[in-house]
């Protein structure tokens, strides 16, 4: 009944609205309803697009089923499901500032800027400002540094991403009520001054660095800052692949902020990133992308358990703010065969490898080294044996090239292609390994090809279609304030 | 209103359906309505997937507006829009035959194989088997020979793609009313048979071999085969970026089949396939695939135009078999820049580069030749002028293979990774327009990533969601026998 009642509605609203053609920029172009988000989740795959996702998608299924097939993840089969562009005021290919203003605040800027229009001199209001004026408590969690572009794209208004000072300074004079993920860059506090850290401990907030620590918080009036610095890749959560059990993942994060917000009678909003997802792919490593696309969905199930309590208020928005890495599902050298399963045969990220043993390898082996010495590993970690001569070649030089040999003028737009800049004989591990599955990459950096995004819950039609990000801003804004947005247009 | 009432009975239906628990296989888990389509349309761009569209896209955008952004096409402003999943019984990655197949009848079937199950003994019947019964008259049109695999998937039944014979044989003996673009392969017939074209003929078909006789024909009861053989790739329209005046588009065959068909008072059922997108996408050949989607768009464009003097009764479904050639919207070598108004230098495709100018280069230098010789036709016909070295590079060792340099046999893989059985110098020189472009491709083959899927007109709300291609008949077959469908699931 509820749904017939909403269509309705829909439809009553939609016919009188258009009819007067009136209507304000904010709502210009919308379907318009009566539907209310009281609790709205927005989560962000950061680089996460078809690709990502269908990879993940058919390696579930290589592991479960005879058959060729995808394996649904939970958010893929949402209802409302739309496509979106990315590009930004300056470049076709956005970056996850740009792309985190306009969903943010619906307003395109140019690459690298927070919340600040084209002219970096006027500042955007984002959605979870609006929330929070609302009397909706406001959390925002990613699995990398709370200080990074998407994260503060909620928060802050910047002209640079790049000033981690400035932006975790906001961040800890910001009235928003749970922050819980990768720690802020406490590292970048200029000499002499508060770090973000020492102001929100002095300000009263309730700091939790751990599990006990995470675990022992209850709903109060109190702001959370709740962090967490992995051992070897600094100021973010270990990737999935890497995570021991006493490691915290972004599902955890994201129960214990539905639990502390949802004490509130105004009811919140929630901003999810996944932001590991795009650091994988920038570094071509599938895996630790799929095992992270896995975590994300496991943090929407949390709020899909929370949706199911209260269905008729609650809307949860899942999208990416662009692809990273050009991924496909199909090799030139495998033609039209695929064997996603190879994928379980890498036991760690390309970030643990370089860390836990290329490292030190290459620390005890500065007069030299053979590649033979280091195969086994390889072998170990990521299942590649009985090397054709084709891989033998590529692992040879990679590994010359880890080991310091020097490229020559002529060579080095063909290094970059083969390695952009990461270790040469990692990447080419998770390339090989990619390429076996049936895998492959055109970039180290983002591309413009649309993202998805889905929808369940109150007003989830709104999501179908092809839009654009900024329209993602337009849509929320609807869901959380209807009253104003039909008063707007009429 | 009629939106209102449309909603109306898709609810009513829906809820009482639904709650029966009763369904036939052939419409289970669809929403149901009494939404009937008369005339219906089916577009199927031949390897056009998100990219394909997006890269179309962008180029249009590129060359008319000076920030960056998407100029849509007329068939991704429909609507309705989902993602499709194109996995066949075999493969993750599938070809035209099944995927055609999945798309006609509603069965997954192996790799290459025509309307048969996945033990090749049972026959499957299709969409337009089913229309033509229903008194719909049928129409297929192809920019490709009207045997190749997915024509064929709407009129025969054949264990293998390749027996073009006994394809060609089916269509001069189908009962289908409008046949229209690349001829079939005539070249196939056996010795001492009869072939297609004669048996039509001889059958009192209606046959178009030119401009003049296709403007001529008018509405009968008569079967017509109104085809096009190109002067230098056989059996197949031109692409796009090659045609002349005088050559027929894909838009001119369809027009004439709209005027053909519509003068029939049970309506019709029409597949237009743009099958050069596929070929190009082979071949890396952005800048053809981009013509050739635009030539599609203007294709689909003719139905639109139907639809608009029939909206109540008229549904276009457009949609692709799979992805073919990997292509992303970003390159290594580009990172975060792109060029899409580089495509507009290149003013041929690969295919008459070979024809017009590397073949003949080719048989005037047996005795060998250098690069310089024909530099100034790559920089006239792809703009490939102010090379770097890297580009040089690439350049100089393509010419030499194509003018038939060894590849030793550990240089095999790499060599087929460079050029994938193509002329070499011919792809590298679309290889490299591609990449200033900010245009990269991971394979010569198809690859597995979701196609997505359109609809305008009657009935085109079921084509929103994340669906199989299997659920693309399901859905045409609910929406040209409503009552049947409903009384099945009762």
């Amino acid at each position: 009944m509820k749904k017939n009642l909403t269509l309705f509605l829909v439809l009553v609203f939609t016919t009188g609205l258009f009819a007067t053609g009136q209507s304000d920029s904010v709502v210009k172009g919308q379907d318009l309803s009566l539907q209310k988000a009281k609790y709205m989740f927005l989560f962000i795959g950061d680089g996460m697009a078809m690709p990502q996702i269908t990879a993940t998608e058919a390696y579930l299924s290589a592991n479960r089923a005879s058959a060729p097939g995808v394996e649904k993840l939970a958010f893929t089969q949402f209802p409302a499901q739309g496509l979106t562009t990315t590009y930004d005021a300056g470049s076709f290919i956005t970056d996850s500032a740009s792309a985190g203003t306009a969903i943010a605040t619906g307003s395109k800027t140019l690459s690298g800027v927070i919340n600040m229009d084209e002219t970096r001199t006027k500042e955007l209001k984002t959605i979870a400002e609006y929330a929070k004026e609302s009397g909706r408590k406001v959390g925002i969690i990613s699995s990398v540094n709370l200080d990074h572009a998407t994260p503060a794209c909620f928060y802050a208004k910047e002209e640079s991403r790049n000033n981690y000072f400035n932006i975790n300074m906001q961040l800890a004079h910001s009235n928003f009520d749970y922050f819980a993920g990768g720690m802020v860059r406490v590292d970048k506090t200029p000499e002499g001054q508060k770090s973000a850290h020492d102001l929100m401990q002095d300000n009263g907030w309730l700091m939790a660095s751990n599990r006990d620590e995470l675990n022992a918080l209850v709903p109060s009036d109190k702001q959370v800052y709740a962090y967490y610095n992995s051992s070897f890749t600094r100021n973010s959560l270990d990737y999935a692949i890497d995570m021991e059990p006493e490691d915290i993942s972004l599902a955890e994060y994201t129960a214990k902020g539905i639990e502390l917000l949802s004490a509130n009678e105004e009811g919140f909003f929630m901003m999810v990133e996944g932001g590991k997802i795009d650091w994988a792919c920038h570094a071509n490593d599938a895996a630790a992308s799929i095992h992270n696309t896995i975590a994300f969905d496991n943090a929407v199930k949390e709020a899909i358990k929370f949706y199911q309590a209260h269905p008729e208020e609650t809307v949860i928005i899942v999208t990416g703010d662009h692809e990273t890495g050009g991924l496909t599902l199909g090799f030139a050298g495998t033609k039209y065969d695929s064997a996603f399963a190879e994928i379980d045969k890498q036991l760690m990220s390309y970030e643990a490898f370089d860390h836990y043993i290329l490292t030190p390898y290459k620390e005890s082996h500065k007069e030299g080294g053979e590649l033979a010495d280091i195969l086994p590993e390889i072998e170990k970690n990521f299942g590649l044996s009985d090397l054709t001569d084709y891989e033998l070649e590529m692992l040879v030089s990679a590994f010359y090239r880890s080991m310091g040999s020097e490229v020559n003028e002529s060579s080095k737009t063909q290094d970059y292609l083969l390695y952009g800049g990461y270790e040469p004989l990692t990447m080419t591990i998770t390339h090989l390994l990619n390429q076996r599955a049936g895998l492959a990459w055109t970039s180290y950096s983002h591309t413009g090809v649309p993202v998805q995004t889905f929808a369940l819950g109150a007003g989830e039609e709104l999501f179908n279609g092809y839009y654009d990000n900024t329209d993602i801003f337009k849509k929320m804004y609807q869901l959380l304030f209807p009253e104003i947005t039909v008063a707007l247009a009429q």
